[in-house]
């Protein structure tokens, strides 16, 4: 069992748009910071799915995007998730209220402060690191990563990436 | 439904690996040329399911390789196809039979000739002119190509991407 899903982070004056898993009771990233996005539907391609998620989530309507990386999430858990990154500077209207969570501009440098699932600031450096799209497969053993494996190769820590 | 796949265009010399698909009885692909590639497997990455495919089907190892475009095939006959298209001129080994097919490299300019899918040939264009990782949505009604998206934008005909 697997999952198509999209990721985006809207990025303004140096800050990321953030959402806050606060709402919905049941929920793989309750209390967690995530981006916005969410799941594929039938017949619809990653960019359109990309434009109606954020929409539906902020109430902004994305005029330019970036894909930046694909990221396989592999668990213990949860069916394997193939989540299409994507970022975006470019969006216009006015934020609304999100049913599945709080929505809050972050500072970039103070991401990796909130509660994040562990891998995800793997991918944060890399958003920071990288031009290209990046390939990040992650996998994981309840909330702990155990594997972290970048353009097919295994790293050991976040450390290596910075290094890069 | 859906299914998440790779393909993959071996380059050497100026030329491609292409697949001519003869072998199988029941293939959606019957007859036309087309790259090496296939299903992602249970909890298996696209960079995992590239390699092992081209392994599989050719016998060579890929050493590196470059993700070109995410193609979305939405069609009225088969379940949504989300392809990872990817590039390499980097691998080794001997080359083997293909259960699926024939081998055999073709020069670049001349794949336009083979009996190839329309929207193939959309993409071995992006794949001459774009640097960069591509958004691709291809809709078909039977064998037909009715709709081609690029980056999110509809597009008219070839003539409109080579003009780009």
């Amino acid at each position: 069992m697997s999952k198509n899903t999209t990721l985006c982070y809207l990025e303004l004056n140096g800050k990321y748009l953030m959402l806050h898993r606060v709402k919905k009771q049941v929920d793989e990233n309750k209390d967690k910071w995530i981006g916005v996005g969410g799941h594929m539907e039938e017949g619809e391609a990653p960019e359109e799915c990309l434009v109606r998620e954020v929409l539906e989530e902020t109430g902004l309507k994305l005029l330019d995007y970036r894909l930046r990386g694909i990221v396989t999430f592999v668990s213990d858990r949860y069916e394997t998730d193939y989540m299409f990154l994507f970022t975006s500077d470019c969006f216009e209207g006015t934020m609304i209220e999100c049913d599945e969570g709080n929505l809050e501009w972050v500072e970039k440098s103070r991401v990796y402060d909130l509660p994040l699932w562990e891998g995800d600031k793997v991918f944060f450096r890399l958003l920071e690191e990288r031009e290209d799209v990046f390939l990040l497969t992650l996998r994981y053993q309840g909330d702990e990563l155990i594997e972290t494996i970048l353009d097919g190769r295994k790293i050991e820590n976040n450390a290596e990436i910075e290094g890069e």
